[in-house]
């Protein structure tokens, strides 16, 4: 697939892990991730995750002193990742192309199944109002209006379409986003890229100014 | 908000329990969609089912034998509804607007916590490959091919831009309408028909031939 070099990006990696002890603490969030995706954050215990991470209780308890410092650390992982994003959706260029090249990036991040099971857990724990819940909820909303932010610059700008209700506009790219992670789940043979037309369709068809067909064309055909 | 009433439809229901039997069956298939809800298809036992029906499990027991017949009886009401569903896209008319409003009809239907939090576990079960989530799976699978007949025929009539790759589209439809099941679940201030202009200008954007504008125009002059 061809892509202009203007629209390539990386998704934002967490920083590499410099000590030893950093590696390690790594390694406990790998195994905690895993088994909270497998078994849920309520019916995972401490000793499930010692026993994923290869470490022993007193080890472990060196690094998190107890599951919800682990769930803390995962947030504020998902907290740094999500901000790193917005970041990018602000580099200059088309909004819509960027959007849609984050979007893809976020895919193929959430695409292992360990990242991806723990997403719909997360969803789980949200519907339900719980603590943890809530916690992941309000990174959702940091994100959310970083981006609404942005959108409204774009629309004053006359990059998208001025009729746009950017509330409900957000809700369907934040719901598509979430629905995909899902469905990527769930057909693992389908390639995030096989989509990557059919999303930019959307995403120019929600926001872009009308007479749009010759910018998606161009689009199109400068990354697709 | 104005409706042609050529557009106008109704969620198919399922057919209203005729005998004192199939009441208390209902009575028992809606006390565990909460209990499922709440605390997923593995945890809930028949006891706290019973409890939920206020039922003794004698009398439950006579409708049925086990949790995993009661699974299979939601199964089927989903198969009866979706199947249901696929029809009212058969009905005459333009096929981009119908399902958008098929889709907004699926949306009011999920909006209640049991059935919002019942698909979320269901969900669940899927991403597992459990054998739930693989009978949940075979009824999409049916519905998936269904609408796929349809957007071919349609197609075929020139009434969605030829261009299209029908399983990228069907992905993104799937995973919208589910992604916003989750997102209408955790904001349940938001009205359904607060993004029907948006989920309007999706579903054009994705499916409608090029120099849509007018259309969506009429559409939504129609219907918005």
């Amino acid at each position: 697939m061809s892509e202009s070099p203007r629209l390539k990006m990386e998704f934002p990696s967490l920083p590499a892990p410099a000590t030893a002890h950093e590696q390690r603490r790594q390694q406990v969030l790998e195994a905690a991730r895993l088994c909270f995706s497998r078994s849920g954050f309520h019916s995972t215990s401490m000793h499930q995750i010692c026993a994923e991470a290869q470490m022993s209780p007193g080890a472990l308890y060196r690094y998190f002193p107890s599951k919800d410092s682990i769930i803390e650390a995962i947030a504020e992982e998902e907290r740094v990742l999500a901000t790193a994003c917005t970041q990018q959706l602000l580099e200059p260029g088309c909004l819509v192309e960027r959007i849609v090249q984050v979007g893809l990036e976020y895919l193929r991040h959430t695409r292992d199944r360990a990242t991806g099971g723990l997403t719909l857990e997360i969803w789980s724990e949200s519907v339900r109002n719980t603590a943890v819940g809530q916690r992941f909820c309000e990174i959702e909303e940091t994100v959310r209006a970083g981006f609404r932010r942005l959108l409204v610059d774009a629309r004053d700008r006359g990059e998208i379409n001025p009729d746009t209700d950017l509330d409900a506009a957000l809700m369907l790219i934040f719901a598509l986003a979430d629905g995909l992670v899902l469905h990527l789940q769930l057909r693992p043979e389908i390639a995030v890229e096989t989509i990557e037309p059919e999303l930019r369709k959307f995403v120019h068809g929600l926001l872009a100014p009308r007479q749009p067909a010759a910018a998606v064309t161009a689009a199109g055909g400068r990354a697709g």
